[in-house]
């Protein structure tokens, strides 16, 4: 059994994971989630995610939900496959980790309001809240200033691999500089912009976005 | 050299890491940093911790910050040591990973600003956002009706073991308990109102809280 994917395509969280796993070269299958229909808020799905959000996984007996909890999952079961996503050593891992939780912690709720009400509400036909979009814009440049002098340290946020850290950023800041307008946010960075350049053009990730653009189900390396 | 602990006594997240230091039974520092003088958003702070947050701990070598990815770090390098925090199977660990970022992400986000309202702003005899905190206080019910189902099928959030997925909740919850005048949110529901009392009635725990009134700096087992 492959491992199943529960989300929508086109969502932040799901990609995080998804990518995650063409990281990896890992099978799966995308079992579509209608979030337009609010299926997400449905007893059968509040039964495998009782918060309402997406993605869960199922990977033979275990279930599991938060896209961060699952690509450290995934990281570790296939941790001599593809590349180290989680570090070497305790040290670097720890930093990894450190990392990993700026992002789910400074970084994403600034980028997740400017992704809602940037394009999201749109999408829907609904009005923005421009006020809180420009403040979260504000707040991410402050935070990107911070990642333009970790970048001129190292090559990468923990170190000089590639590792969850900076994949965990690539959904939500792809729709921010692709679909916001905001690509100047990186753009002024040169260190950020570097980082930026580079983490797209992975293998995985080119995969991933032309799977979300032709409608992919599954996925096998 | 042991540990040393940047941070200040009463602020949730330090206590987070003491408390886990604690439960390991690994000796640290607790070095003050004077929140209240704004200390931490100071050149010298912002160097070791750059969004300007305590804690961040020294461990020989390694300089670390975020409270998640320390105790994490702890709770891996002492894994023989005290209980285990992290789980003994990739599942085990996955379920933790899975509730610890359920705490950072859909519990802290409104446990926080009740604290915030209704505890450091009065202490600093600064009015409170009252509107906020009580939206924050039907949010985190919600929260908290989804960890009575959880906890109806397992002792402890991820599983029949005390977790650091319990161990991060502690030091906000204890304030909102104690300080907020809230204590209602736990003890009208079943299941976590005796997990409440569990997770507190642990020594290290106690230890910690001892710690704090005191005034206590160094701490060895």
């Amino acid at each position: 059994m492959v491992v199943k994917v529960y989300g929508k395509a086109q969502a932040v969280c799901p990609q995080r994971v998804m990518h995650c796993l063409m990281e990896k070269g890992v099978p799966f299958e995308l079992v579509h989630v209608d979030i337009d229909t609010m299926e997400h808020k449905r007893p059968e799905f509040l039964q495998k995610q009782p918060f309402g959000q997406v993605p869960y996984i199922v990977d033979g007996d275990l279930e599991l939900f938060e896209s961060r909890a699952i690509v450290r999952y995934l990281a570790a079961k296939y941790a001599d496959r593809g590349p180290n996503l989680l570090g070497r050593t305790p040290e670097e891992r720890a930093k990894v980790e450190q990392w990993l939780d700026v992002e789910a912690i400074n970084y994403n709720p600034w980028a997740f309001p400017i992704v809602f009400n940037l394009l999201v509400l749109p999408i829907r036909g609904l009005p923005a809240n421009e006020a809180e979009a420009g403040a979260a814009v504000d707040k991410l440049n402050k935070v990107l200033e911070v990642y333009e002098k970790q970048l001129s340290k190292t090559k990468y946020l923990a170190g000089d691999e590639f590792t969850l850290a900076d994949l965990t950023h690539i959904p939500a800041t792809r729709y921010i500089v692709e679909n916001c307008g905001l690509s100047h946010l990186l753009d002024d960075k040169k260190h950020v912009k570097a980082w930026w350049e580079d983490i797209t053009a992975r293998p995985a990730w080119k995969k991933l976005s032309s799977f979300v653009e032709t409608g992919g189900s599954n996925y096998s390396p």
